[in-house]
């Protein structure tokens, strides 16, 4: 369906700056391609396989998805898209089972941090045309999930190796904000035990939008997953990663109140902006407004104030650049996306709600 | 679908205990009936014909949803509901139109805070069979929406009446939590200065769970419209207002990794959980584990932590009383609901992500 322009929308509703998503995507390929990575960037941030589509034409290797259905659903959307890895630890026969149909579509690689998903894992591709590629999971600061220790990677590496059906295929980490030393380090002494093991480390990779920028090797990763980058969002801007005019990603809301002089109410509230924080103050910053902060959001109001006079009507629509992107294509089936005609086409988020 | 057990879903999975929410909804009824107040429950909590069909079954008036596209879909599931009200300022041709075509299906009422809202209504109700009740949102301390003051009250009161097309229909308020004999005061002195006006005050509707069993008619509310009470949540379970017991809303979820002796990392994240802390610490109550907390969620992962060891191990289940019900049946597209044979089935959430 396509709508001549943004005012024919009704609010709320997600705004994709096509141009916008381009060129972001352009320069981190470019950022990898100088500084000898390849480019695996995670689809949670956008769920859309004509944006994936995009990343791979750009020069991606393949994406990263973060559960199975989501996977499915890129892979369903994007048969072409060849290489997918999902970076999550997958549990359970009927998880296991879908994993090994979708090995069958697209060069799969997964992550284990532990012996209990390296178990089910190659039971469940046991008879398998192909043996699963499996990384480890490095715990490099972030105390998520992860190995605690480069002797656990290694060790963790060779059950791997043992395990029927499946195959090595490296090393894996997402870093703490700001922590690649601190990772890469950790990353060169597993690497190196592995392969003083007699084991070869096929990949190493890394991730986090934060650091895009000064993503690198550092001598030993070989991959990078960004996933905010293509859409940026307020959380970026804050940190110096990307102005407010590299956003692609805005919720366009309608003023439904101006109760008094030093506060409104629009139509976007926790359904559609979410209450991620991200260390901010405030729920999204009103582009062309910086003095209005969206102090509170319900359900489906969001509340903005002034310390001066609000300057809003009823009936104004204003753009918001939300704290998070990533959890806002989550929160609607479809998202507005601003092709470089201008027009503006209605695209359903193929992976929303993925999370089995 | 009907599956056998709980132990047959695939993680994370929103279970809702059906025995439970008979029993939530008999007792606010019986609450309601005794108390004086007619019960309208916001349906913005379940989102599910089903569940709403029980709250008219024992008694309730007629529900509350808070967007247009949200009582559609509810009149869809539900054609013999009979009585909605939006407590929404509802702006914009497209939406007036819908509405104007919902007011053929069911009893229909709205509201407004300003004139803007009130022309759009009145102009959009033109040539329709029947005027549209539209009811005057008064903010007696929530800050959010509604008019200051009961002088505003009237007038808005008076310009309805004058409004082709529409009928004023009453006063409704969101109180602030706690907040009950404040409104009160205002609602009164608003009734008694719309009434010298010579306009009658059909009704009078406050809401809220937090204050449900307080919930009076103070001499002035006619009507109460409690939304989270029908499933509980680990906010109103901190506010004293039901038990754990009480909760019919959990999040099943996976173990996918123990990193460490005192963490654990769960399958269900901010995508299944939502960041809504509600003033509490931590994501949710693991139900018989008091001694953890869900300290960290990002969006496919949330993080557990023990001041002592943390007694799980990969592949071990748990069920999370979430902070705040209402937004985690927003994030999926059905839920698991546990009969009282004990068999679960697959409902879809008809309302799901109805922001418009």
């Amino acid at each position: 369906m396509t709508v001549r322009a943004l005012d024919d929308l009704e609010t709320p509703a997600v705004v994709v700056d096509l141009p916008t998503v381009r060129a972001n995507i352009e320069r981190f390929q470019m950022h990898a391609d100088g500084a000898g990575l390849a480019a695996r960037p995670h689809i949670k941030t956008h769920k859309l396989p004509q944006i994936a589509r995009l990343q791979i034409e750009a020069g991606a290797v393949g994406i990263t998805c973060q559960k199975v259905s989501e996977a499915e659903a890129m892979v369903d959307g994007l048969p072409t898209v060849g290489d997918v890895m999902i970076t999550y630890n997958v549990i359970g026969r009927a998880k296991v089972a879908r994993l090994a149909s979708l090995a069958q579509r697209v060069r799969l690689s997964v992550v284990a941090d532990n012996e209990t998903v390296v178990a089910g894992l190659s039971e469940g591709f046991a008879g398998a045309p192909e043996p699963l590629r499996v990384l480890v999971e490095c715990d490099t600061g972030g105390q998520r999930c992860g190995v605690p220790s480069p002797e656990a990677a290694c060790d963790l590496a060779i059950a791997i190796g043992n395990a029927p059906a499946l195959v090595f295929d490296g090393l894996m980490t997402y870093p703490a904000a700001g922590g690649a030393e601190r990772a890469a380090d950790f990353l060169r002494a597993a690497k190196s035990r592995i392969e003083a093991a007699g084991i070869p480390v096929p990949r190493v990779t890394s991730g986090g939008s934060p650091d895009i920028w000064t993503a690198a090797t550092h001598g030993i990763v070989t991959e990078y997953r960004p996933g905010t980058y293509v859409y940026n969002d307020r959380s970026l801007v804050a940190r110096g990663v990307a102005g407010l005019d590299d956003c692609a990603l805005t919720v366009l809301a309608t003023v439904v109140s101006v109760p008094t002089a030093n506060r409104a109410i629009i139509d976007a509230g926790s359904k559609v902006l979410t209450s991620d924080l991200l260390g901010l103050t405030g729920h999204g910053a009103v582009l062309g407004r910086p003095d209005l902060t969206i102090d509170q959001l319900s359900e489906e109001h969001g509340r903005i104030v002034s310390s001066g006079n609000i300057g809003l009507k009823v009936g104004d629509r204003i753009r918001i650049v939300p704290n998070h992107a990533c959890v806002v294509t989550n929160m609607v089936d479809a998202v507005h996306v601003v092709l470089e005609s201008g027009q503006v086409e209605r695209w359903p988020v193929a992976a929303r709600g993925k999370v089995i």
